[in-house]
């Protein structure tokens, strides 16, 4: 019997206050991300496996869930958003050239090892600008972001952004395989100076070139100081300067959103996967080890699809930040406060009118038949369902009203945090 | 590369207006839900398989979608939400005697084959009420749907109400085996007369029970002569009798709710599984020929997984729904209408000075760095982005505004209809 209480490894219930306070995150995302002009897309949980193949996705294989249709084709349930994304701006608007703004809400499925306790199922956000290559761009979704933790009330957080193009840039003329690249990128990403400077020896990588990859995991922190660096260690390269160029007018767009100071740069985060071709970033906060949010410039990606189009975009995991912001101790609204209408038999018409009352008034009521439940019991239920009022219409025909001992406090207070809502 | 655009049968993609309508349906559900008392649960969208099995769930296991943990245990797609509902008040409600009030609002997942053209994926929303036996609590849940439906704009449907114990009272105390009991329910719940007659011969039943059961397949339509014609034909069946009387009270606490007239009866409603105890309804409208609403009482089902509890609940599928409201033209609020805003590069700072203004009024805004972009084009993809006016910020310093023909008024009508939203 107790085993079919279980759910599997890596997945949970949401319910109560912690599930209130996940919807209210989710209601304030979309409404900024209408704001900005997305439209949500909702694309089916499971898609064929080729969707989010290697070529396309950010999850190995291994780690997706499969599924079999009737007819055998291999599904996956989606690991990742961007590339259904990608599949529905290039099916849905393949021969717009203004910018399309797609936005998305939903679960994301990878079957890790699960060794840092690591949900398996979570729910991400996140948009996705297409047809637009320009430094604006990436500025108009980074804005989002910061729009979006400001909103749900966070105040220390910090977006780190790079840019691939850099470390292209630095290998490009060199003649080191993919393979070895795709290793130096591992290197630099996972700040890991000791297998960098093994890996250069042993590919005999030196002079210039050495010299800029060793400097790479060090080159984040102050953004001035840390472009003039780039900037420096670039020499004559075109396509590195070029990088540390819009990554410059990235920061002065950012200065007129008045949100530079959320950025700081990192030239040597470069991801894990390949399909960033400019800018990457990555949000942290107080509260969690994890990145919040994690975004980027794709521009071959929708081409993959038959959409030759640039595009930008970010996934915010809501799981993380909502675990960070209970860390943070941000109060967000939970359930509205609501009534208990206790009520006698004999008045269920006066009951039922009265719920009808409140209930037009966004006042949420729950209708208890009083069958001499105990009292110690019912003021417990209340205060488990956010209930600061019992409303009691007794078989003598009387109505009685009684605050919730300790729950008008915290109602109130949690209903002005609400602001207009509810 | 065409290939790659498509998504597996029988699952779908929903973007523009299209996804817009749902969400807006889906926010008013939830915020009826809520004002009922009713707390919102997310369970993850595999479990064990064992919750959904042919003891607890609706759906056979040929028709699961099936996958496997890395322990090779075997998990589902939930193909259905009452059982995942019911292991969670189990779990995190184990000793209240009070009303648990839980709802959700998710996808449920079906491999079925398709012949209908159903969907394999489709959404859900409902509610289970746990710990309350009585007629008021299923007169609440039945009040719920039709106040779900009115806020929604519909006006003619119907709620066809059942229940199983009238048959279960006509076969009490015959010899009649479990597996000709399970035939006799799907001949009268599939309303074939010829195979039920077909049955009775070849099982040789007659007699008043023949009698009854014959009728069965008819007894619904005008409540109250039905209720007379299920009580006459009941004879001196306590169990049958009961049931009656049981749907005679719940039909004056829908009058009580004022809600009386869009309940009809059909004793011969037997549903398709075992679970129900009690009554069992569904709700029909014009413009699909499936039901929109499943709901009624299984009052075993909790106890399954370690919780003694009754319990009564629907759930709306909010697909078969939204074809519904489409066909009987039913206007809902889709995107917001929205700002273009096309700045020459020089204005940018005015233009994001500008978009902030806009948004902090709740107005979307598409901002669009001016490229000399074709006229015509900019209109169409104002039309298609529920863009009412175009603001142009250009070289020369200069502010335009034009709203767009054949926009306004639809956007104005449809903001109306929204009422407070936005």
């Amino acid at each position: 019997m107790i085993q079919l209480l279980h759910t599997p490894e890596g997945v949970r219930d949401y319910y109560n206050q912690e599930c209130a306070r996940k919807q209210a995150i989710c209601d304030r995302v979309r409404s900024l991300f209408t704001l900005y002009g997305y439209q949500e897309i909702q694309t089916p949980v499971f898609e064929y496996f080729d969707i989010f193949n290697a070529e396309r996705g950010s999850v190995a294989s291994r780690d997706m869930y499969k599924l079999f249709d009737r007819d055998g084709e291999t599904l996956v349930l989606r690991p990742d958003f961007t590339p259904a994304i990608a599949r529905c701006a290039a099916k849905y608007f393949p021969e717009e050239t203004l910018p399309v703004r797609l936005s998305y809400l939903g679960n994301t499925y990878v079957n890790n090892r699960s060794l840092r306790g690591q949900l398996k199922e979570s729910t991400q956000a996140g948009v996705e600008l297409v047809g637009e290559s320009s430094v604006e761009a990436n500025a108009e979704v980074l804005a989002l972001v910061i729009d979006v933790l400001r909103q749900l009330g966070l105040t220390r957080f910090q977006i780190e952004v790079g840019d691939v193009r850099y470390f292209d840039g630095i290998l490009r003329g060199s003649n080191i395989s993919d393979e070895v690249r795709k290793e130096l990128r591992d290197c630099i990403e996972n700040k890991n100076r000791f297998g960098l400077e093994e890996l250069l020896e042993k590919h005999r990588i030196s002079g210039e070139v050495a010299e800029v990859l060793t400097q790479l995991p060090q080159m984040f922190g102050d953004p001035e100081e840390t472009l003039q660096q780039a900037r420096r260690l670039a020499g004559e390269n075109e396509r590195s300067l070029r990088a540390v160029d819009r990554l410059e007018a990235l920061y002065h767009c950012m200065d007129v959103w008045g949100m530079s100071s959320y950025i700081t740069f990192d030239l040597g985060m470069l991801g894990n996967h390949n399909y960033y071709t400019g800018i990457i970033f990555k949000g942290y906060t107080y509260g969690t080890g994890d990145c919040i949010v994690v975004g980027g410039r794709y521009d071959n990606l929708m081409g993959q699809f038959g959409k030759d189009a640039p595009s930008v975009g970010f996934g915010i995991n809501i799981d993380t930040l909502m675990q960070a912001m209970t860390r943070q101790k941000i109060d967000l609204p939970g359930r509205p406060a609501s009534i208990l209408l206790l009520y006698a038999d004999s008045r269920y018409q006066e009951a039922v009118m009265a719920a009808a009352g409140y209930r037009a008034q966004s006042i949420p009521v729950h209708m208890v038949k009083n069958e001499g439940q105990d009292e110690a019991h019912l003021l417990d239920y209340a205060r488990e369902n956010q209930i600061t009022r019992i409303l009691y219409f007794g078989e003598d025909g009387s109505r009685e009203e009684k605050a919730v001992p300790g729950q008008n406090d915290t109602a109130a207070r949690r209903q002005r945090a609400m602001g207009g809502e509810q």
